[in-house]
């Protein structure tokens, strides 16, 4: 190792870490690490303890081995769990629709609970309008009819057969987020706020290819899927949208589809809003135009202020969320800590994050983390030193490759009608208080 | 959508079905679609039921409800579990290690039942050598100590305030696919036979940063990991190759890392045989040579031919497996399916993979699925028309960016002392039989 040149990366990292903007934002290149780098590159990168707080107390004499090491540990399992100490990192479970419905409502993922971008298929949010069907995969049948050349039935053994496709994206509640239209700001944490928002690695059958076996009609526009569910969900779809984007997802990061997410298959529509993702799909139906469905027109609209009602408003806009720190947890005193957080954007790719400590004063680039996936989950980070006390106000704001910049919350209000609870994408303030705690907050 | 120009690539896609190799491949591009292209270019890429067997019944009449669509479904859960009707699909439990010490052992990842690139926390290998610890991990306590300017300390609570980093990458035991080493072919199934690696993505803090806050004295070398089980296993790695690519791991997939995958905390080394990623990490110390341990000396070494042991040979090699059809499924009857399967390398990205339906006398590229990430699982597909009967020999060769090519099983004997157990990478190939049932064979 060259002494020297660890010396010099040192005092560079020290220069960097100088704040790039209001309230102790430091800049994101002072964590960056070269994969392939020597290593006096690697261990000369930053100060020790002189940037990061050194947490942690000096080691003296024998290392004690613990309880757990002095006695055998537990066997296998064929099927693992979270550690039992983790319980409480599970969905929230948003029972406001069950009244009247058991088995309907939501739950929501824990954002500030987890790390990296994907979501464990144990926290995926869950959306229901009649519960979970205990579907028997032998006995479905998915069905393509109406406009085609020829209708077919699909059993799932068939489905197996053909060729599949693996993409990474997110789903998203169209209702994801609506707490935050409420007049006065929700004292909830982060994945009670925003946790109507997953991201996973599916797997399937692409759609256009099952539309090739059945031959589309000329005269087909749309495109009717409906679920096996009580609640027999229908959405409609423009027909040249579902048939190139759609994906028939038989699989869910590696594993077969969990009944809360339509085992034993779902219509997939990356960047959409979640509802047109059809779970436990059993037909397909190509009409000239839309279903108007009840699903389509009492929900999943936006009344607008002169009566009429915004429809098929389809794709999931460009948003960001700080999860850490957020509300949900607390800091533990002053001085160094990561924020990170996740954004995402229905039309492609996150192109840019900036994060505000000041309530939007000042702004610092956040890292992005490779891979950078089209309409998927993507983390980002900045390192930050809390200073202690009052007045910060921590903010994120996604840029994508389409150009659309995330709103402040009153830029979305002035542009919505007073009715409007869908799509909401504003950007999300954290106050952080002098004791630590995190809330909610609008200004 | 213009007839004309689907009828055109209709025809192209026909021609383009021909095989290319023996035994029945097609070409990869034959399904390859596109994201963003026309409605016309998608739907008319490929014939209608001609290609594909269109395996279903026309749709006649009305389309009855089944029994789950007639009354409402199971509520929501804080935490999801996989289909009832799935419980077949685990791990499968390998304890012939554990006759004198129980919970010490192995339990594989069902390859076969899987799909995409990513394992589910759930269905990741395990490897133990005295069971999974029950840490707490408020007394849990990781520590730097040896030849470093200032040994620490590191809590769970001041780890999760460090800069974090996200990778996805694969894990492989060295011993995996050794079963293959034997004289005569083991009829297991894929995953019995391969299930000693899984692939996650990993988040946590790099190990190199921690070490800049120790300071790292000149004359350190190499570096010790101890984990916290009651084997404490023992790992040395130079410490150059460990402050470089090395990251101790806290939460897998999302979610906090599970006990069986090193909870609270593990060493990740991206490519390099699967223990030294020890697990249940809490002891760093820097020394001038390797510690020699028990667990690199009596085991993961190589005995050569004239006594002398290779040790210390820790990059996993190139290698690939198709999952599917493979050893555990069946096919169902002679016509099309899709060969399906995983590669990956320790020394970076996988660039090809070839696949012969002949045995290794004949061979077609495959399709690889984008992202291809360095060190981590990359599914490859080929279509594939079987025409039913006998002499069927499906195999996968992959190649990766640093050249290497997974060898034959010849060659790998050839290339090994008789005592070898680890680092088994050569080709595998599944005999398929004329009804249908696929078994593990040398030739």
């Amino acid at each position: 190792m060259d002494a020297r040149k660890a010396d010099r990366d040192l005092k560079r990292a020290l220069e960097r870490a100088e704040p790039v903007a209001g309230g102790g934002l430091l800049d994101r290149r002072a964590f960056l690490r070269a994969g392939s780098a020597s290593l006096g590159a690697v261990v000369g990168g930053l100060s020790a303890g002189r940037i990061v707080a050194a947490e942690g107390a000096p080691v003296e004499g024998r290392i004690e081995r613990p309880a757990w090491m002095r006695t055998p540990g537990a066997p296998m399992r064929e099927y693992g769990q979270p550690a039992e100490r983790e319980r409480s990192v599970s969905r929230h479970l948003q029972r406001r629709y069950g009244v009247t419905a058991p088995g309907s409502g939501a739950s929501l993922t824990p954002l500030h609970a987890l790390e990296g971008t994907l979501t464990p298929n144990g926290l995926h949010f869950e959306r229901h309008h009649a519960g979970v069907p205990d579907i028997d995969p032998d006995q479905h049948t998915l069905r393509i009819h109406g406009l085609v050349q020829r209708p077919l039935a699909f059993d799932l053994n068939a489905l197996l057969r053909y060729p599949m496709t693996t993409r990474t994206c997110f789903v998203e509640c169209s209702g994801n987020s609506v707490f935050n239209v409420a007049p006065e700001p929700q004292l909830l944490s982060c994945g009670e706020l925003h946790g109507l928002v997953s991201c996973s690695e599916w797997t399937g059958v692409s759609l256009g290819l099952l539309l090739d076996e059945a031959g589309i009609d000329p005269r087909a526009g749309w495109i009717v899927f409906e679920g096996g569910d009580a609640a027999a969900m229908v959405r409609s779809l423009p027909l040249a949208l579902a048939a190139t984007e759609g994906m028939i997802a038989l699989y869910q990061n590696g594993e077969r589809i969990r009944p809360e997410q339509g085992y034993p298959m779902r219509l997939l529509m990356p960047g959409l809003e979640g509802n047109v993702s059809v779970k436990w799909l059993r037909r397909i139906e190509l009409t000239e135009g839309p279903a108007y469905s009840r699903d389509e027109t009492a929900k999943y609209t936006d009344l607008q202020d002169d009566g009429t009602a915004r429809q098929f408003s389809l794709e999931m806009d460009v948003k960001s969320i700080i999860t850490r720190p957020a509300a949900g947890l607390a800091l533990q005193g002053a001085g160094f800590y990561e924020i990170s957080g996740l954004a995402w954007s229905g039309a492609g790719r996150v192109t840019r994050v900036d994060v505000s400590a000041d309530g939007g004063r000042s702004w610092a680039e956040a890292a992005l983390q490779d891979p950078v996936l089209p309409r998927a989950l993507t983390r980002f980070r900045i390192p930050w030193r809390w200073a202690g006390g009052g007045a910060i106000r921590l903010q994120s704001r996604a840029v994508d490759e389409s150009g659309r910049v995330q709103p402040t919350r009153d830029e979305w209000i002035a542009g919505s009608s007073v009715k409007s609870r869908y799509h909401y994408n504003a950007i999300q303030t954290w106050a952080v208080e002098p004791d630590g705690s995190i809330r909610n907050t609008y200004v």
